[in-house]
């Protein structure tokens, strides 16, 4: 399916067409309007407004929403608004321990997810295939409603959505993701770096709203990091942007392992209960854990200079047990910490980051000129 | 004097005033036009966009330039061009060991350039005055000719073009360095880090013409870094955006003074005549050096994944001798070695780029509506 096919009347005039295109991007994101404040806001005359509202309500796009209340002496003007129900998006998440995938409405709202817990060894098409199922499970023989989709999944993404270095997860280097999924799913299919994919999500609707120069740092059984510039996600000239964890004067990678050394057999969530009681030996495996971590998330400060950090993934939950030993470290590494929060949107973040940019990609093929 | 306020015509309309504007665009960076071309370009009708060239080749901002060639039946048409020396910008660098100066027409073309060592531990007050002195030097009377004026320094300046910190260059920290130079000059001036305007200058006219995303590094008596993102100097947050010699674990501030060591009472540039006759002491300095540098080279390329290094200051001098261990051992530090150069446009690389920000300036105060 192509996007610009669910536009009314591909025999109309290339004219006709733009302004069709200005009427629904008026609507698209902003508030119902009525024919006179379509024609105000996109500068056509009123027929003609008013013509490309009923095509474009016949065509299942537009949906009428109230009336105008503000009476002008005739009837209560008829108000329209963006049908978010016209078509659907999904947000997928392809991790190393679990599959994801979240279905929301053009508007970004969620309609229903699922996430399945999946073997680190699982090989690379039976992992791709778990995604489809739970596709086809949170849509049974709907997939042809999708209009777009994203994709997050550690590792390095080329910008044509191919996994150009995996170490997280077995065989996955090579696979072209979006490729792969936009096959099966008909329908256009962005992938990224799931770090990336969680710094929009914090941005647009987590704890970096307002803010949009943000570095996410997903701390879990593996470190990720995502970087947000000028409120995109920044990839890098190859898709490598973030990837400070390779470098080897920083034993970054090695900082989880400190901590599963202290957990033991246990989890490590216990290793930070017992530091919350300031029980000594937690307390130094805790801020161990912590300095390796700064020496990593300083770098790419200094490099960088973002104005948030937001820390995500499982060690997230130990809130300010992890984050204020991260910020005393920072402190002697940094002219200048920026400010320090726990992602807000949890394991989500990526699966709502992936909905968001399959919205920015029906909005530029709705309304892009190319 | 205000940018604007040379545009013909304040009493004009507000339309007349826009299609000015338009006009003056349309022949700001391209080819000469005659009436026809420029009424086509813009939209306009030939008499208005005739109206308009008349006025803006009277207040000097036009001038005529030969004429098209394409006989239509009259007389050879008249073109116009954009009349680069209608005013002039200043390109100016700071920093510890040297001031310059370089003044060049609106196109960016160099007119004259002065530049004077200066003792590193010169007062700051004594610093802006010699920069002062050397725009008199490079303009006697004249400096009311300048449109604007650009100012790079080593340190961290913020957006207003305030120097944050600076540890190269004593009492620096807190000039307010646009502010006071905009005062001296009457017009407007924008202060960066000089490593950002050196990336900026060698994207324009350097080593790294179409390539919209590199890595600036300045390798001298101290350390330097640039970031060039999507054909913009990269400044981050708060303007400390490349700051990676500030890790303590990277030790990247440390590498010259190895290099020094060794040269001892002599010039570096003797260590690497010495390493290319293949002495061993010097090529393990050398070695040394470069793996130190690489460090913190490596640190960026991680952080940003830029797609284009270049190496500029006083050892870029050495050429080969430095760039192939720089690149050995950025080889066991980056996923994949970025392509590696040296600045073609040397110490001027500071003041081209001052010159770039001025011309940014007088574009966005002529072309963008506020």
């Amino acid at each position: 399916m192509t996007i610009r096919s669910t536009l009314p009347g591909g025999d109309q005039s290339a004219l006709r067409h733009l302004n069709t295109r200005r009427v629904l991007e008026a609507l698209y994101d902003g508030p119902p309007l009525t024919i006179s404040g379509v024609a105000r806001v996109t500068g056509l005359s009123r027929p003609t407004a008013q013509a490309i509202l009923a095509s474009l309500t016949d065509s299942g796009l537009l949906r009428p929403d109230g009336h105008d209340m503000i009476k002008t002496g005739g009837r209560p003007a008829q108000r329209y608004r963006f049908n978010a129900a016209a078509g659907l998006l999904a947000g997928i998440d392809i991790g190393a321990h679990a599959v994801a995938v979240r279905i929301a409405d053009l508007n970004g709202v969620l309609q229903t997810g699922v996430r399945r817990a999946v073997p680190a060894d699982l090989p690379a098409g039976e992992r791709l295939q778990t995604a489809l199922t739970l596709l086809d499970q949170a849509l049974p023989h709907q997939t042809a409603r999708l209009w777009a989709a994203g994709v997050g999944t550690p590792g390095i993404v080329d910008s044509g959505g191919a996994v150009r270095l995996s170490v997280a997860v077995p065989g996955w280097t090579g696979v072209r993701l979006a490729e792969e999924i936009g096959r099966r799913l008909d329908c256009p299919v962005a992938a990224m770096k799931d770090a990336n994919l969680a710094v929009l999500a914090e941005h647009r609707h987590g704890t970096g709203r307002d803010v949009s120069h943000v570095l996410y740092v997903h701390v879990g059984h593996r470190l990720g990091v995502g970087l947000l510039i000028d409120g995109h996600p920044f990839t890098g000239g190859t898709g490598a942007a973030g990837e400070i964890g390779r470098h080897p004067v920083l034993g970054w990678e090695e900082a989880p392992s400190r901590l599963l050394a202290e957990a033991g057999a246990g989890a490590v969530e216990a290793v930070f209960a017992r530091a919350r009681q300031g029980e000594q030996r937690a307390l130094s495996a805790v801020d161990g854990f912590a300095r390796a971590l700064a020496n990593g998330i300083g770098a790419m400060v200094l490099a960088m200079d973002p104005r948030l950090i937001v820390i995500g993934g499982g060690v997230a939950k130990a809130g300010t047990t992890v984050l204020d030993p991260i910020a005393r470290h920072l402190a002697s590494i940094c002219y200048e910490v920026p400010d320090l929060q726990i992602s807000t949107l949890g394991e989500d973040a990526v699966t709502i980051g992936a909905i968001e940019v399959a919205r920015d990609r029906v909005r530029a093929e709705l309304f892009t000129d190319s």
